[in-house]
């Protein structure tokens, strides 16, 4: 598999730690914004403020190798394909949000569940 | 970005070329099964039948550096993050099907619209 990522842009949030992250996104969340890279501003043509987008993102430092875990609510353990834990053998990240705006290659968003910073992968109509 | 994708498994269809593919995952398609490496069996813990997943799979052999696009379906040109395109930066794959049944690490599912042999990336609970 011809697997290499390449990074789009950058997810900026008001996370700084981990421990602030919230679990889910949250329609009602703060402002965020996706950062594309000046290379890939083409690629938002078309697309408008009010349509939901399937954001793909990458979960950096995480444990890819824990095939079985106890679910950050509580409640017994699972395997990771039963869980949305980051930790997992591939962090991607699939959040749907809502486009509030477009402007420069950046996209308003509100309540991504992230680290300010996170790479972004892939926007997709949702 | 640490970003090395590991293959957890394959995804076999009826489709041998990419004619044969369908544009969508189809409720009502095919039998296919999402075929799992034995290292990450003990990660479909929790996971049953009548649940709807979000699969991400790998599209190979692509163009990854095609901003603009004429959808497959015709109209005008539109930026690959408006679309759902295969050819795009990072060609990860993103449809949400229903499990069908699990043994032995392969979960049968119905109307996947890859070729057989797919690389399988990551499932998630939908």
């Amino acid at each position: 598999m011809a697997g290499e990522l390449k990074t789009i842009g950058k997810i900026r949030t008001p996370y700084r730690s981990v421990a602030e992250c919230p679990s889910h996104v949250d329609p009602q969340g703060p402002p965020c914004r996706l950062v594309l890279d000046e290379a890939f501003h083409d690629g938002l043509k078309g697309l408008s403020p009010g349509q939901d987008i399937l954001v793909l993102y990458w979960f950096e430092n995480v444990d890819r190798d824990n095939m079985v875990q106890t679910p950050r609510r509580g409640g017994s353990k699972r395997g990771v394909f039963a869980l949305r834990s980051p930790h997992r053998p591939n962090p991607i990240a699939a959040s749907v949000v809502r486009v509030e705006s477009i402007e420069n290659g950046q996209l308003a968003v509100r309540g991504m569940d992230c680290l300010d910073g996170t790479p972004l992968l892939d926007i997709k109509p949702a």
